[in-house]
């Protein structure tokens, strides 16, 4: 019996989590794209060092910091998949880290281009592009200016990057994988008129993962491609996951994980009772606070797929059971799927690795807070 | 010139924190009410000090893990208002914690009440009612139900308890202060009749804090009180606001405090533009992801009151300014106040603290992560 762990607590089902990390691998080897996992999901040393040995051709990062902690875990080539505005302490880290590691970082502007190359002369490079998120990014016919701009400011520019944010949504991953191999093309095809190098063309994310290199179905299988509609398969060269590590309930209620793939909860406490409505010791400062308009509460009970987190606070969770199904009593440890897992992985110091319910492990969340 | 430090980061005006503290402190004093401010909002000890030298008569915490740190930082009384499931290592942490400094928990069940007592004899209580937020709480009609299992179970009752978090809405926080004003009467009445102790009568939040202790002004001001109605301002004995120290965007929204009293803002940069839109570096991993169906977004920017923060992502904010505004440009930094502080303050390491725009000092977050 393991001592009694004060909850909440963040718990990772190890076995689980090598089947998610084997089975992406695999997904990105047979479809000859590059995996190259974001590692804002998990923010630990340990889990990368694995992706890397199942073939990644290294990871994605959102912050300068995070790529600093993986630089010092000896993670050695890192995307920052990010559109870095090079102010002189940033500029100085971003020039360091390019001494220790194959670093690229994101671009999505002409005045970004010109200071990051004033600032970091050399640095590898990949254009921006919007699929269709509507975040950052210029739009994929404007890519080639953004590269040239970047090229004359002594950087070395490798190709073009898109994140389908867009894909979050009921119905929307496959159109957002269509869209966002359309957008890699249109931009890759800009950047190579203008003689520069677009030999990257990175994309992906959790929900789209499924369609990713497989978006224009039609003409994979032999139909008929009209002029200008996707290249794909070929449109993306490299696909940079997250969230596939874990799952989550976002991923559970778009239907790209299933309960079988749920790799982290959180341990929580029955602390408070009342006919169908229990009250969990997790809220929103051990969860996070995501809640999607799609999404029917702040999160699901592993063991409870019927009931509903209806409502969050700081440290409550109010949970309804449905008509007639046993409520859970005061005291009793519940699992809770976070809505988000990587806000819940951010808020937590470490992760407490289970296999088979006993803990072999204690992983410290290396880049938790690492937002600079 | 300060040297530049990095963005996104948690800046405190030191100015407008002590005004803040100041005034709260004041109005308690005005009212008779003791004021026991709620330190999860601060989670810093510095804060928490400066409280107790303007008269607080200790402080709020919500968990255990935060009276550890508070206690271990010198605060002699402080109040868990929670409803604490005793599980055994919870006991043995809450006896440790009540040989070290005036220590109340709260309690809602007379089940948690009966675990309560075995696990930690002699501990004072106060019992939880829920005055319309529904989480937890029982009616106050219950109230001295559960003192009485209390006080045979060995706690020694002290009074009632609730947090009218219902106040959280457009034009709720008069309402919300009447009905917590009322369900506290009741409450300490159904006590006092069941022969035990209802001197503490605790209630208050940031939104309701106008109207605490003045939630009956007809009868206040001699105005006939039928039978039944609320008693106040003698319902309540004690106040607990907590977010009053920074202020946030919620607040601002609810006009329970204007942008003169906001304190903590995020310094993030601009590093992505695109028309009247421009894309911050603070994201939900900084700001926190909350965000009320009555809030006008995911935060606010203290100085472009007219612009709104429409989406937000873990490292991205999407700002978009006014038709004809002028729009900060690449590289500028700008003030982001979070929608709900509390959050914000878990998500950071320190707070830089500022006098008139230069840095005075750093306030280590102690209680941050302190969610067990």
């Amino acid at each position: 019996m393991t001592p009694e762990l004060p909850t909440p607590r963040v718990t990772v089902d190890a076995d689980v989590l090598e089947r998610n990390l084997q089975a992406m691998a695999t997904r990105a080897a047979a479809r000859g794209l590059a995996l190259r996992p974001h590692a804002k999901t998990h923010k630990c040393l340990e889990i990368a060092r694995r992706q890397v040995e199942l073939g990644a051709a290294g990871l994605t990062v959102a912050t300068i910091g995070e790529a600093e902690v993986f630089a010092g875990g000896g993670l050695d080539d890192l995307f920052l998949a990010y559109p870095i505005w090079p102010s002189p302490q940033r500029a100085a880290r971003l020039r360091a880290l390019a001494g220790r590691v194959a670093l690229r970082v994101g671009v999505d502007s002409v005045a970004s281009a010109e200071a990051l190359g004033r600032a970091v002369p050399g640095l590898e490079v990949l254009v921006e592009v919007d699929s269709g998120h509507h975040r950052s990014g210029v739009q994929p016919r404007s890519a080639g200016e953004v590269a040239v701009a970047a090229d004359r400011a002594g950087l070395r520019v490798r190709g073009v990057f898109t994140f389908p944010g867009h894909a979050y949504g009921p119905g929307r991953q496959r159109p957002a994988a269509t869209e966002e191999a359309a957008a890699l093309t249109e931009a890759a095809d800009a950047v190579t008129a203008a003689g520069l190098d677009a030999g990257v063309r990175s994309g992906g994310s959790t929900p789209t993962a499924t369609f990713t290199g497989v978006a224009a179905a039609p003409g994979a299988q032999g139909a008929p491609t009209s002029p200008g509609t996707p290249t794909s398969p070929g449109a993306l060269t490299e696909m940079r996951p997250g969230v596939y590590v874990f799952g989550d309930a976002q991923q559970l209620e778009l239907g790209t994980c299933d309960w079988t793939e749920v790799a982290l909860t959180v341990a929580s406490t029955v602390v408070s009772r009342s006919g169908p409505k229990v009250i969990l010791d997790a809220g929103s400062k051990v969860l996070g606070a995501d809640h999607q308009s799609w999404t029917t509460g702040f999160g699901r009970l592993l063991d409870h797929p019927d009931a509903r987190i209806t409502a969050l606070s700081e440290h409550h969770a109010t949970v309804l059971f449905p008509d007639g199904a046993p409520v859970p009593s005061l005291g009793e440890v519940l699992r809770v799927v976070p809505n988000h897992v990587c806000a819940t992985v951010n808020l937590a110091d470490e992760l407490l690795v289970l296999s088979e319910g006993t803990q072999v492990d204690r992983w410290p969340v290396a880049a938790r807070g690492a937002n600079t």
